[in-house]
């Protein structure tokens, strides 16, 4: 499978790393193609690893994964494009979060509560599949799910069912076999805002290495 | 103890009667002390349970649960009054929904994210001791944690330690024997940005009787 991950932060390095581990083709995407943290991961990694800009790492790949700043999601799909991803299912890991009144961040008001940074990325990119999952954990949680013991969730959401089929097979191979499915895209609400809850969670337990479980009959 | 139980909903009802099971001397309170439900509550209960103004009820309690709409939390605080609650520990298991967009309700944008229900109370209560607690579940599960299968967690969090000493054994009372505590009131916006996520997992779910566990090492 080719697989494009659109951000080179801590977040799209760990993605694409795995699915590079896995076997799958993958090229980190930035704003411009000669992005250095790109350029330096695609070389360190070797066969199957590649870079470009936005559009061309999505219009090159199967499937695109969208981590980069959830504050940021409408400039990221202007600079993307909707012809890239046209077709395409995309899979959003963003949080939109906004840290220029400290720690910890808030919510961006514009993004969330009666929206999302999901919701607002699919607006803007009328062609693709998005699909939210992954947001609510840690990254090196969301490729290495026995970080956490025992069982502990991922959770999905979205307006396409294909799309969302192919993502649960993506979420298969990171370690997630059952994530819970919460419905159509908008439930994006609901899994960025559990963010603010994430990062007071984080300094109760000293370590990011935690994880929801939902306890029911 | 004598608790006052300030709101005649599902969650006040519950907690109430609950609270006069195990022993506690209950006054359920209203907007006004002659409310049909309080009045019928505390027949019905019978000995060690009572019913009152919000003043009247808090000023008699030891303890005071805030149990009403918590879109509502800065007119409920006028009705109540400061002097009422001064010194004691405010027990707060509100949510500020809005339900006024229709299904499922949004916060309230003024109540949330960079501020919380929790805290426009203690704002509101200078001389009270908030702690805000029990929001991210369903009534029922509140008062019987068995209802979900397993363990599962109960949260707390407030600015003073006295307070929430008080909580944990109220909390230990109603089955919540080591609840995790979120620090400062603050993590209140945490709590309460948990419940357009629970709202969305109700659906999932298909019944209330569900809660959240945190998985870490």
């Amino acid at each position: 499978m080719k697989y494009a991950v659109l951000g080179t932060g801590m977040v799209g390095h760990t993605l694409a790393t795995r699915l590079h581990e896995l076997g799958h083709e993958v090229r980190m995407g930035a704003r411009v193609a000669a992005n250095e943290t790109a350029v330096a991961w695609a070389e360190a990694r070797g066969a199957r690893a590649g870079h470009g800009s936005f559009a061309e790492a999505a219009a090159w790949a199967d499937r695109v994964i969208v981590a980069v700043n959830g504050a940021q999601i409408e400039a990221f799909a202007e600079a993307l494009g909707n012809d890239a991803a046209a077709g395409k299912t995309v899979i959003d890991v963003t949080n939109p979060l906004d840290f220029s009144q400290g720690m910890p961040p808030i919510l961006v008001p514009e993004l969330s509560n009666t929206t999302s940074a999901g919701e607002a990325l699919q607006a803007r990119l009328s062609g693709a599949r998005v699909v939210k999952t992954l947001n609510t954990m840690n990254h090196e949680v969301m490729v290495d799910p026995a970080r956490v013991p025992g069982q502990s969730d991922a959770f999905l959401c979205g307006d396409d069912e294909v799309a969302k089929a192919e993502v649960r097979e993506f979420l298969a191979e990171l370690g997630w076999p059952e994530p819970i499915d919460m419905g159509p895209l908008s439930a994006a609400r609901g899994l960025e805002g559990l963010m603010p809850f994430w990062l007071r969670m984080w300094g109760v337990v000293g370590s990011a290495d935690f994880n929801y479980r939902i306890v029911r009959k």
